[in-house]
Parts: C-alpha cells; sequence; structure tokens
C-alpha cells in the first residue's frame, strides 16, 4: 500500500469507524460515564502548577504534518490538557459560576455532536428550530408571563421573536442593546434609520449628541464593551453611584436631566439582577418607573440571577423584570446546562426586526430561519441542553436548586461572621458573597481609633494578604475561591481586595463550606504577610494606647 | 418520605448518578458510538413532515413543572427531535457546509461537558488557555507563516495575541473589522479615540463623513450585520462589481478616489477567499496592493476556504492572503469541527490591544485571561476540537480531504455538463458549484435567437423549476442540495435560480452525486413547473421558426 493510499484509509476510518471499546478515548469516556468525579479527581492533577510550565506543553506553533492515531493522541490529552484543567465539578469549586452538571449532559453532548445541526437555517436544523422557539418561549413566559394567547401568537411566528438564542450573557447583552440603539434611531422621514445610516448620521438627524447607558458601577463589564462595539463609545456608558452596591432611581432620574439638557439621550437604563461580583439585584420596579418616565429602554442583566425566577420564594426579589424591554438570561449559570447557552429575551416580540437582516441563500423573507434576528451567525443546538434541563429537572426542580443555593450562602455567612478571624464583606443577596481574613489583633486595631490613614495603611496589607491566600489556595488545587475589589463605605470607601464566593454547585456541603475556611486560615498563618500586619496592627494598638494613656494623664492633671 | 425529599433525591440523583447501562440514553449513546450512520439513518425519519406539524411538538411556552425521569424523556427526544433533525452526516447531504464529521469528537464532545471550562479566563480553564492560544498560533503560522522566534515571542505573551477563537465566522468578521475600526479612529492627540468616544466624536475628530467597507457582491451577509453593529450602517458597506463574481481591484481604487473626495474614508477592503455561494476567491494578492496604496485595513473572510491552505496543490489560489491585517477561518467547516469554532487571526499580535478591556474580577491587566480580547465573553473549550483534529488529521490529512473535494466538485462539474438536462452555471473554484435543471427543448429555446424579453420569461419559469425540485427534494429527504440566487452573465445578468452544492463531506462519493442528479430530474418529470416551461419553449421555437421561415422566404422573394 503506498503512502497516500494509507493516509486515505486512516481518514475513512476516522470517518466512518467508532474507537475500539479498549481504545484510551473509548475508556475516557466509560470513565466520564461511570463516574465523573472519579474521572476528575483522579486526572485533574491537584498540585501547583506554573502557568509557564503548562504552557511548554503548549509551546509551538508549527502544525503536525502526519496524522496520529486518536488512541496514541488521547493519552497526550489525559497528560496535558485533563491534567492540568480545572476540576469545575468538586464542590470545593465555589469561585465562579461554573459548577456540576447533571449526568444526562454527558450523552446530550454527544448526541448534539452526533446530530451536528445547525440553528441559522431551518434547512439545517428543521426541529431544532420549533426547539429553541419553544425554549425562548418558555423563559419568556417565566420573566414575563404573557397569556396562552399571546404565546400561540408569536411563538411559531416569521416575522416575530421572542428572543435570541446565543453563547453567552455578553452577545445577549449586546444582542439587546443593538436592538434598541436601532428602535431608537430608527427611520423616520427624511433618514433612513441608523441601521442602514449609521451612527453619525443618525445622531445629526435627531440632533443627538452623545447617546448613553446608565448602569451601577458593578454593572458586567460587557457593557462597556457593548458602548465600544455599537459606536457609542465606552464613556458613554455612565455608571452612577460609585459609593452604593446597586443603582438609585433618582441618581438616575437626575442624571438623566443633566445629560438631555447637554444635548444627550438616554438610550438605556441597565438593572443588574445579580451582580457577578456580588450577586446584588438593582430596584429593577423603581427603575423600570425611571425608564417610563423617560421613555427610554429598560434592559435587565438577569444573566446570573434570572433563574431566582423559578423559585417561589425568592423570585420578588426580582420585582419589576417583566417589566423590562428586554432581559439577559445565561442557562449555563444557575441553569446548570454546558457552557454556551445564552440569551436575550424581548418583552414585545416586534422588537427583533430591528435587526433583522436577509440573505439570498437562507433567512429569505418570511422564512423562520432563526439567523434572521441573532448576532451570531451559524449556532449549534446547545437549545437541546436547556430543554432537556426544564424537563428533566421542572420548574420545582430548579426551585429546590435555587432554594438551597441561597440557603446555603446565607449559612457561610453566619460561619464567616462567627468565626474569629474572618469578616463579611457584602451579604449574600443571592448566593455570592464576598468575605476577607482578618486576624483578630488586626480585628482590634481597625476598631481602634487609629487615624484614616492608618486603617488604608491596614486594609492595604491585608489586600495584600488576601491576595496571597487566594493564590496559594488556588494553586494547592483543593479548593477554589476567586478575589475581586470592591470599594467598601465603612472604611470610608477604601478599594477591599476581597474573597469572592459563588455557591451554585449543588453538591457543595456546610463540611465543605467548613473546610475552605480552615484551609484559608491555615494558609494565611504561614505567609509572611499575616506576620507583617500582624505587626502593623500591634504596633498601631501599642500608639493607640500610648496616646489614650497620655489624654487620661492630661485629663487628670 | 415527604415530595420535597423526594425531589431532593431525584435532583442529587441527576447530578450524581450515571444513566443505567439499559436506560434510553444510554442505548442511544452507544448507537450513536457503534454506528452513528445507522443511528441517524434510523432515527431521523426521513420523510416528508410540515414544519407546521414540527412546530406542534414544540407548541406550548408553558413551563414543564415536575421532573421527569431521564429515560421517559429521553425517548420523547428521539421521536419529537431527532426524528425531525436534518441527518447533516449522510453523503447525499450537499447544500451547506456541515458534514460527516470525525468519529473522535462524539467522545470530545463528551469530555469538552465533563471539563466544562470557560475559557474567558485561566482560573476556569488553566490548561485551555495556552491549548487556544496554541491552536491560534498553529492556525497563524498556516496562514502568516511567520518565524519560529515570531511565535515563540507571542504564542503566549499576556499583551500580545495571535487571534481571537470564537463561535464562528460572523463573529470572527466582527471582530476583525471592530479592531480595524477601533485601530483606525484611535487615540490622538486631542481626542480619546473612538473606543472611549464613540464614533460621532471620532467623525468629528478626524473630519470624516462616513465610513466605509468594500467587498463583493458575494461578502457574506455578515458583514452588513457587522457594518450595523459598528455603527457605521450597512449603506457604508459598499458592494462593487454587480455584474461580476469577484471584487476587481481596479474598481476599488475608482471607488475609493471618489469615496475620499467625498470626504469619507474608506476603513477596510474584504477580500473573500471562497465565497458562501459560489466558492469564489477574489483577487487577493492584488486587493493587498490596494490596501496598502490606500493605507486601509485588509481583512479576508476565508472561513470557507482558508482550509485551503493545507493543500500544496491549491493554496496558491489564496495567495496574497499573508498580507490580509486580519483573516476569518471556521474549523467547523472544512476542518471538520462540530459547530462553533470560528477564528479571527491578526498579522500583528498587537492589534487586538484596540479591544482590550478589563474588569476587577477577571482580565485583571497583564494577566493572560483570553477574554481579555474576545468579542464574546464566557467560551466553552471547543479550541480542543480543533486542536485534535490537527493532531489525529495532520496537515497531509486535511491536505488529502482538500483535495479530493476539489477533485470530486470539478468531476460532478463535467457530469452535469455532460447531462442533457443540466446546465452547470458557475464552475467550482473550490467545492463550491451552482447548476440547474434546464430541460433539452427550454435549452433549445434558449440558444435560438428569441427575444431577451422571451429570455427572461423563460429564466422565470426555470426559476420556479428548480425552487420546486430543490423543496420537494429535501422534503423526500434523501438528499439535500440547496438553493440560491445569482445574476448571470450569460443571461444578460438575470437573476437566477440555481441549485447550491457543497462537496465537502469526505463521504460522498461519484454514485451518490450521480444519484442525487437522477432524483432531480425524476422529481421534475411529474412537475406541473416542469410542463409549463417546455410549453412556453415550444411555443417560442415554434414562432422563432415560423420567423425564420418568413425570413427565409423574404430572402428568397
Amino acid at each position: 500500500m503506498s503512502n497516500a493510499e494509507a493516509s486515505l484509509e486512516h481518514l475513512f476510518r476516522v470517518f466512518t469507524m467508532p474507537e475500539h471499546k479498549d481504545s484510551t478515548l473509548s475508556r475516557i469516556e466509560q470513565h466520564l460515564s461511570d463516574n465523573l468525579s472519579d474521572f476528575l479527581s483522579r486526572h485533574v492533577v491537584a498540585k501547583k502548577t506554573s502557568l509557564e510550565s503548562i504552557e511548554k506543553d503548549f509551546s509551538t506553533a508549527s502544525l503536525p504534518q502526519r496524522p496520529e492515531f486518536v488512541s496514541e493522541f488521547a493519552d497526550q490529552l489525559l497528560d496535558k490538557l485533563v491534567a492540568h484543567s480545572v476540576n469545575t465539578y468538586a464542590p470545593t469549586f465555589i469561585g465562579h459560576m461554573t459548577s456540576a452538571l447533571p449526568y444526562f449532559h454527558l450523552s446530550l453532548a454527544k448526541l448534539l455532536v452526533g446530530l451536528n445541526q445547525n440553528l441559522v437555517k431551518i434547512e439545517t436544523s428543521k426541529a431544532f428550530t420549533p426547539l429553541e422557539r419553544q425554549v425562548l418561549g418558555m423563559m419568556h413566559n417565566l420573566v414575563y408571563g404573557k397569556s396562552d394567547a399571546f404565546y400561540e401568537q408569536y411563538l411559531h411566528s416569521a416575522n416575530h421573536s421572542l428572543g435570541a438564542f446565543c453563547s453567552g450573557g455578553t452577545i445577549a447583552n449586546m444582542t439587546a442593546l443593538w436592538v434598541a440603539r436601532n428602535k431608537c434611531l430608527g427611520p423616520k422621514p427624511g433618514f433612513a434609520g441608523v441601521t442602514k445610516a449609521g451612527l453619525a448620521s443618525a445622531y445629526r438627524a435627531y440632533g443627538i449628541n452623545e447617546l448613553g447607558i446608565v448602569s451601577s458601577k458593578r454593572g458586567h463589564y460587557s457593557l462597556a464593551k457593548a458602548a465600544d462595539l455599537l459606536g457609542m463609545g465606552r464613556n458613554n456608558l455612565h455608571t452612577l453611584n460609585h459609593n452604593e452596591q446597586t443603582l438609585d432611581p433618582d441618581a438616575v432620574r437626575t442624571f438623566a436631566k443633566q445629560y438631555a439638557a447637554q444635548g444627550n439621550q438616554l438610550l438605556a437604563i441597565v438593572g443588574v439582577a445579580g451582580t457577578t461580583e456580588t450577586g446584588h439585584i438593582d430596584p429593577l420596579d423603581e427603575l423600570a418607573d425611571v425608564a417610563e418616565e423617560l421613555g427610554c429602554w429598560f434592559h435587565v442583566d438577569a444573566a446570573w440571577g434570572g433563574a431566582t425566577l423559578f423559585s417561589d420564594t425568592h423570585r420578588a426579589k426580582l420585582k419589576g423584570i417583566e417589566r423590562a424591554d428586554s432581559v439577559t438570561l445565561d442557562a449555563h449559570k444557575q441553569m446548570y446546562v454546558p457552557m454556551g447557552a445564552g440569551m436575550a429575551l424581548f418583552k414585545d416580540p416586534k422588537h427583533s426586526s430591528a435587526v433583522r437582516h436577509h440573505a439570498q441563500y437562507i433567512l429569505r423573507e418570511g422564512s423562520k430561519d432563526l439567523g434572521a434576528t441573532t448576532l451570531e451567525g451559524s449556532r449549534n443546538g446547545m437549545a437541546m441542553m436547556v430543554y432537556s434541563s426544564l424537563h428533566v429537572l421542572g420548574k420545582s426542580g430548579y426551585e429546590l436548586l435555587i432554594d438551597q443555593s441561597i440557603d446555603k450562602a446565607q449559612h457561610f455567612a453566619q460561619m464567616i461572621t462567627a468565626h474569629c478571624e474572618f469578616e463579611l464583606v457584602t451579604e449574600p443577596t443571592l448566593s455570592l458573597l464576598t468575605y476577607r481574613l482578618v486576624p483578630q489583633d488586626v480585628q482590634k486595631a481597625l476598631l481602634a481609633d487609629i487615624s484614616d490613614a492608618d486603617k488604608t495603611m491596614l486594609n492595604e496589607q491585608i489586600n495584600a494578604l488576601t491576595k496571597a491566600i487566594q493564590k496559594q489556595q488556588r494553586e494547592a488545587g483543593k479548593s477554589f475561591v476567586s478575589r475581586t475589589r470592591l470599594s467598601v463605605q465603612a472604611y470610608g470607601h477604601d478599594c477591599l481586595t476581597v474573597f469572592r464566593v459563588v455557591i451554585a454547585n449543588p453538591l457543595t456541603t456546610q463540611a465543605h463550606l467548613s473546610s475552605i475556611l480552615t484551609e484559608q486560615t491555615e494558609i494565611a498563618a504561614i505567609l509572611p504577610e499575616y506576620t507583617a500586619v500582624c505587626k502593623t496592627a500591634e504596633k498601631l494598638i501599642k500608639k493607640c494606647s500610648i496616646s489614650t494613656e497620655q489624654a487620661t494623664l492630661q485629663a487628670h492633671l
């Protein structure tokens, strides 16, 4: 057999022959299916490995020339990739929003690739298109709760859409603001509309100086990206109330008046329902009032917190979301679907027409191709994962998951408050909270009558300690909390580095949470940053008590 | 056990217990693994099912209340979803760019979900970040072929990136043009740059009336979407040479001069390397010359054709691509990776800094988080699929696949030309071609000395026939070709409806191609549109021969 023939046979096998049952890849699969947790704990190496040393395994830009056998390759995949991945399934991985997933997603992932549909158009997706429309309808129903007649009319209407499925919350936010922008600066006599004529012409036609967005400082970074992308400019994303966690409706009112007086137009108010950093929820209902008064778009970024609507106990926290013109949801967060399932929902099914587009070979006028109103083009059938989860977990299953996460976060907050070395920085609104480790003596110093400058100095040393603990804990690989920086009112708005915790993994128990605190105290105890901040605190307390003694002495004299 | 406890147990099982080996879902999985082709041909019902009837299965927007057992649910999934999906694996499905995939992707899909990494940041992806950077490096190398030293310097550099991985070509095109726009209208003394200040201010600062993009009329519809999204307006995407298949560099030169004279600025020339409709490739090298002369950005949309670079035989067709400032590639097209693997590559690793952004809790300055320069936020680890394919198929495997596809397309073109009832409309440049069925008598009429109006009338009837055949063939479910509309020079630029064929599936044989033609002639034979166009042709020929006879008679008199 010639080389070419051999290569051809190899290729043909790759496309038509499954791997042998004893092959490495089949064994990986079997292990995943039998016991995902065991697979991960065996193969993900829980030890300090520097990024630089991992990079060495991925250091060449040369293309592999000759084909490799799948099994040989799979061995390498285990050693190089899986070994140094992050165990997001682990119940002690509570630093970000990715967590354990239901088992059935493993099988569905295989089905998804086996079917390999493209949802941009019906010709390459068929039943997946109605399915995705139904999923959007169900989520629309969860948020807006319109009548049966409403959904009957719009669910499968070619000229309407209840939302856009997309890869994630960033694209969802962009899609919503894109629709808002194109609606706001639409066609009018003598002007073709921003879609066709562009933003500069639109500003001239509408006599606008700048077009702006308002959100709290805790708004997701994708809002600034959207302002950039859409041509409004990052400076026109105005984050108000820098000293508070949520957006104050009165501040928006005041801002909007000033903004308009300067010849600008407020495009949208963005309320956040569950900020990524602290979980706070803006006062949505009051913000909806302001948007109504001002006649501007109201968008709610509920990428994280949207699933709270499944809970009868907690959904009131999002009151007013049903008045939003558009809402962002991420099913890959609290709906426990694999990465890549975002949605932008629209209250009015006609709104998405503001970004409708056609092509000759697909998305023809009057077709039901989903691609006609999405920002993305070709997309896979991730909606099947959401559909399946909605069925297998049901509304009541999601309710239980949400309730449990919030309960656990509240318990964890109590644990932190009760612990002599920890300080809770932000209370959990949903299942996110922030805290830090503050040695007891340092706590005393912070409470003592020391100067603001001294407090700031102490906080800076605690920041260094927090950062060091977080890095060590991450690198040790047993557990993971993230860190962020927050300006905190109690400390004169000093910017503090804090641990950030997201309680979402249903497998996380109170014992896990307790072990994370223990590990942090153990790591801290031997860190130079710990000794340093304690020494500073000691000095400050001494200085303070000397001055108190002096004051007492002076009072006696 | 109470209801709540039962629900809790169900939930816990869903997250921790694999499906039983005899469960429906396990059986689906096993079947997929053992014989994907058989699974699809058994479960995908190859019969006419109207979209409306499929929609009935997905008609309610009510949320499922109670949890369902996975196996009961899986049965429904087979009946409602899989049954009415499109068999993209089938070798007779040659209408779009989705095709059979190598088997190992089924297992990898499961691994991907099992690991569920989020590539926006290293903290949730670790080894996947260097892996994705390596994949971008390899593809960059394929396109630009820079030195080893270059890749050593930039592959893992925190402040540089060789490209952005994304969900598909649309996002890749948007990313590239976003970078181009932000570079073009960057900061300068007295101006903060478009990123911060927005487009309207940028036009004022740079004294620009409009900012435009030039492409051929065959440019992908995502270019218009990008012009809209980025605030330039769809009218500022200028498609030149409406009567030709590719973009004429001289026409661009002429246009750019006029455009500048009107106070406008040309942002970018977009060359297409493999148009989605016909596979044509713009003269990239000459367009690069023009871009250089004009000092504007040169982007190449090689979403479809980029993989041609693997072939030493055919890569010269893309000569000049290595001069592009940015290039779009889709691995889910001719690289046989599942849906969701697009890339925007940048010649200069500093360019992506034009869209760099940071956040407090991730993407910190100096970090290697991939999310700092991507349009999307959270993303899954699809780069692993590209990485694996590059290893298992190798450069030589891809070369063989590309060569074979082009060979097959050329053979198919010969088959069409040789067939008495078919007309080849566009020759295959790569592996795309268009054609139509024209009954023999109709061919005669078109060749006869009939008026242009009569030709147009005939073409309109053939259009109706083409549309009817395509729909019937699609609905019959055995095979699938797509259709599009093209203005064709040979017919005075009449807009013709044509069959569009994409030969990419390695499993497609000449016998399959032949059977598709046979099926089309069989479908056509009994269509009223066939009879109608034949009758018209007959009349026209009669009229024509009468006038010829009259002319001959008059000549004799």
